[in-house]
């Protein structure tokens, strides 16, 4: 039976493993004993495969292929027809990809990741460089396999934002980046000096995983249908809407380092317990691209989060419940240090503003070594001297320079953009969302943020990849993704701190 | 290729599935949002039939028949002979069951437990008669599917004692009441009165928690390839013998509610970690019955957890963490307060003396429900019948009767004996272990339980599923099972105590 139906039964069986195979790493990561790290690679191995295996075998019978066939001719519109699309796209995408490949990618960077770890722990780039060579070859492979136009970058990034372009983003990130190196310049003569040490303290673990725990179900992370746990990196992930777990990490003496990451997180969160539940399995229930994820993170932990209004309501609660220091500390002040502007070596520790330059350093290093334009054994040089051009940084060692990101040993070359996009999203929605909530900093202020959520859930998460990225934007703001909305947001917000 | 090589591949395969769907459950009960439940449901069933489904096609292109040939033949031996004998003993039965019935007997089971809470809830027996009719229907035909020779319930109980048949089982349940009976009765009226209740304290939680933490590896469970959280039901599931996972339920004001039962969850899980990392997947790295699995947890917490030189080295500790109320409760009290015998009303909060006695009340009646003698609805009434003449118990409703345990409704019938079996073969296993390590009552008393660990690991663990159980009680005792063992336990530690 060459039905939706049978597509949707067959989608449904991968879904269920496809949730099981983010348990086993959220358990990983969370609660496993540590001698069952052996077994449980073993267990993830294993299931990726039947899930490889199952999807594509999607189109047995034909049945993909059929039901493609009356999309095409618009026998079959709506909501099928974005679920056939979307299916076809990524079955042609996979199935791409030789078994073979995967494995040597997978096993490949499995090792990389090791003595990755090992190279930056020696500060040793020659020690990771070979296994840098290796994976940029497989990259460019897995490149040809897909296939593309023009560069094999665009292949990769693909992956990350579907339908983007080397070229497009090149031409979005140059923009902002013209307007980042002055801009930054010009903060860092003028803002009001602080010394960030006034805010630490001695937060006790308990009463920070409380303050936590208040602040996301506040802003509207249900957790009932979701979680919050302690690790090493903080992650969000997703077994389906009603079951989204977060986890952050904790700084005994910086309630506001955990807090930080557990707004971003529960931001991620909220996007996946907004998808509608009974399309689980379907791209109906899925994220449109890494750069719309990342914008919903970067929304609640900054444009909101870091925002006055946020706040005003929050900063009592925190006094509250942190008299030392917080106490003495005028909210005023408090805002100025949490906003403030310094260009730093390490991309995860950067504030907002400098954040993206960190992202645009690293997208023209690896669109290059995709491109194969520069010599991988230059990476340290690279990465120093357009630190210094970028931020008059001098970087004192690999470790702290171009060995910082797990990113390249894993093989994810092309997601760095994705981090940016969100900030660019999350301005130009937040845009039009204000114009729709014109009170919207009161009600921030006051504490009620249901108006917020309700129109991020029937705007965005609720369509889930029924539009592209580009499409989405255009319907929810009007225009394609433009960098003036960032650009203005930033403007507008340090003046008015600066003021 | 007809090699043992591929079927441990296919069981490889199986297992890894296998220790996700034990993840799922644990998952469920310990850390999953309450929303979770609807679709988790729903991946236990997928998983569980994708199990199924890879388990009854392992004899694909005929390799398991080939391969039983060559066993049959005397070609193939050791080993590789258990893996193939014990594959092909569990590939036949699974593969009577019709998929239909399965999902029947699931869904039954699943709705029939839903109304059990209920019936359990209003104390309304009738409306749990209806769904325990069809369940006990559905059971007979299981019985069927599966064969047997005398006794349907041969079929049943072959599930948790592989090889026991009713009449075994009932000869010798009926020595232990013939035994068991008269005893409490004796034991009722010598045993120092004591009140359990000055044994009742405050306890805080965290510091119940270590103190488990602190016995359990003491013990010898290895907490760096197993974990201890908190249910409501307490339970040990085990992924692989590096990843076993127990849990407990707290009492604020009983600490020795949660060490009780941390300690026999413990002992199951030292079986699990005990098996061949290298053959998991293989019957060589399964437990035998669960009559043995029961052996192991209540050996720990019996024999030894409630034994006089256990308490001897741990006293102090319990003493120095919780001064009040142990400072001034001498070891001798203590010890009589814990190995109180009272017949009671509830099975899970029975001694380890009158326990019995409710397992061989409950293996009577459902014998006879299988086996078509007597009328259900007659249930409440044999029950009462049964609690008068063993215990001298009036029981005042049927909540607190015949409706008080979760198997019948689960569908687990013939399972209650492999509790009972477990006390006999942990006397037995005891018996022969004192034996080999003469001084064991002097190590105990010292803290010192490598010895217990190491006999137990190289004895009875090691082997998985090597032997039967039969086979394995007579090679480790040099008998069959034989209740004189337990019995004699009983009859000295009680004599002790009264002295």
């Amino acid at each position: 039976m060459h039905s939706i139906k049978e597509l949707r039964k067959r989608l449904e069986e991968i879904a269920h493993l496809s949730s099981i195979l983010n348990l086993l790493s959220w358990d990983r990561d969370v609660y496993m004993p540590a001698k069952g790290i052996n077994r449980r690679s073993a267990t993830i191995a294993e299931l990726s495969t039947l899930i490889h295996t199952k999807f594509v075998s999607i189109d047995n019978n034909g049945l993909l292929t059929v039901l493609k066939k009356r999309v095409d001719q618009n026998k079959i519109r709506g909501k099928d027809a974005v679920i056939i699309n979307e299916t076809w796209r990524s079955f042609n995408k996979e199935k791409k990809l030789p078994e073979a490949f995967i494995r040597k990618l997978s096993e490949t960077t499995s090792k990389a990741q090791d003595v990755w770890v090992e190279a930056r722990k020696k500060n040793d780039f020659k020690l990771f460089l070979p296994w840098l060579t290796k994976i940029v070859e497989l990259k460019r492979k897995e490149a040809n396999y897909i296939g593309y136009k023009v560069s094999p970058y665009d292949a990769l990034i693909d992956a990350f934002e579907p339908g983007m372009t080397a070229e497009e983003a090149y031409k979005v990130l140059s923009d902002l980046k013209d307007f980042l190196i002055p801009f930054i310049k010009n903060i860092q003569s003028t803002q009001t000096k602080r010394d960030p040490k006034i805010l630490l303290g001695m937060y006790p673990l308990e009463k920070q995983i409380a303050f936590n725990h208040d602040v996301v179900s506040k802003v509207g992370f249900d957790l009932e249908a979701g979680r919050i746990d302690k690790t090493t990196h903080p992650f969000e992930t997703s077994l389906h809407p009603e079951d989204v777990r977060l986890t952050t990490r904790f700084r005994e003496n910086d309630v506001l380092y955990s807090l930080g990451s557990t707004i971003h997180e529960a931001g991620h969160g909220m996007y996946e317990q907004g998808f509608p539940v009974k399309e689980v399995g379907t791209p109906l229930a899925e994220p449109v691209s890494h750069g719309i994820h990342e914008s919903q993170s970067r929304m609640w932990e900054n444009v909101i989060g870091k925002g006055l209004p946020f706040w005003k309501y929050f900063y009592p609660r925190l006094q509250k419940e942190f008299p030392k220091p917080f106490k003495k500390i005028p909210l005023k002040t408090f805002y100025q240090v949490i906003n403030n502007v310094s260009p730093s070596l390490i991309r995860t520790e950067a504030d907002e503003v400098t954040y993206n330059l960190h992202i645009i350093l690293r997208f023209e290093i690896e669109k290059e070594m995709i491109e194969g334009t520069i010599n991988l054994k230059d990476l340290p040089k690279i990465w120093k001297t357009k630190m210094k051009e970028y931020f008059n940084i001098d970087v004192p060692t690999d470790a702290l320079g171009v060995l910082q990101d797990v990113h390249w040993s894993a093989g994810l070359i092309g997601y760095f953009p994705s981090y940016s996009f969100g900030n660019l999203y999350s301005a130009q929605f937040y845009f039009a969302m204000k114009k729709a909530i014109p009170d919207i900093d009161k009600k921030i202020a006051k504490g009620d943020f249901r108006e917020i959520k309700r129109w991020l859930n029937k705007n965005i998460h609720a369509h889930g990849k029924t539009y592209s990225a580009d499409a989405l934007v255009k319907k929810v703001t009007a225009e394609p993704l433009n960098s003036a909305y960032f650009i203005d947001y930033l403007k507008k917000k340090y003046a008015s701190i600066a003021s």
